[in-house]
């Protein structure tokens, strides 16, 4: 069975799970490179659709994904990969997971966990800001 | 803060996790009239890519995704629904998770787990088995 990449544009899904606590981490998407060098490295990488390129993830914050399991779904055109996170988070506001607000019955945005880490000490350049944009 | 639907022309992911497991189930896709209709309805309501209008999940087999919770990431542009599922699985193949083939270290996709239900006996009609295609 091959990865269906033909849906959107050579993309497809990747959803980041962390194998030990089930938390879903983040989304990103990846292209066949960027899921040939997951595989090959070890470490998520994405395809940064803002950037038109391959995305290590953690590649200046030092918060790498260690990949644990790869699990693709019926039709093959998304993916879960379970993995050992590296660091206190992959958020680059600064929490562990990029799912830090939840919708109240007001519908309005409320935090849902707190800051495991200063964005502005691992993330120093400017430049670097725009790692965490998908 | 708005949902960012621009992305990928009007549709954003949207990653359906067990509450109660934190298993993830299933990635549908959403358009904004799909999320206002799971806001209104207390059940996840996706938007169908192969046949371009809103998909209730469960609308013919029953196993309707009971929403509990909807969060969002940073750029606003992934949500993240967790769900009560009612049934035995969501997936058409019959598994509780549309996730149950893993890669294994040959670069092959095997099973990580055992059917839930038969889906002959849930999908009758050949026309719904379309049900499930996202």
């Amino acid at each position: 069975m091959e990865i269906d990449f033909g849906k959107s544009g050579g993309l497809v899904p990747a959803i980041v799970q962390d194998e030990k606590t089930g938390d879903v981490l983040m989304l990103g998407f990846m292209n066949d490179l960027s899921y040939q060098e997951t595989r090959r490295s070890g470490d998520v990488v994405f395809f940064s659709r803002s950037r038109n390129k391959l995305w290590k993830k953690g590649e200046s914050s030092g918060h790498v994904l260690k990949v644990r399991d790869i699990r693709v779904d019926g039709d093959a055109d998304t993916l879960l990969i379970q993995v050992e996170p590296i660091g206190p988070g992959v958020c680059h506001e600064g929490y562990r997971s990029c799912f830090f607000r939840s919708l109240d019955q007001d519908g309005k945005w409320q935090l849902n966990a707190e800051r495991t880490f200063t964005p502005e000490n691992v993330y120093r350049a400017p430049a670097r800001l725009g790692e965490a944009k998908k």
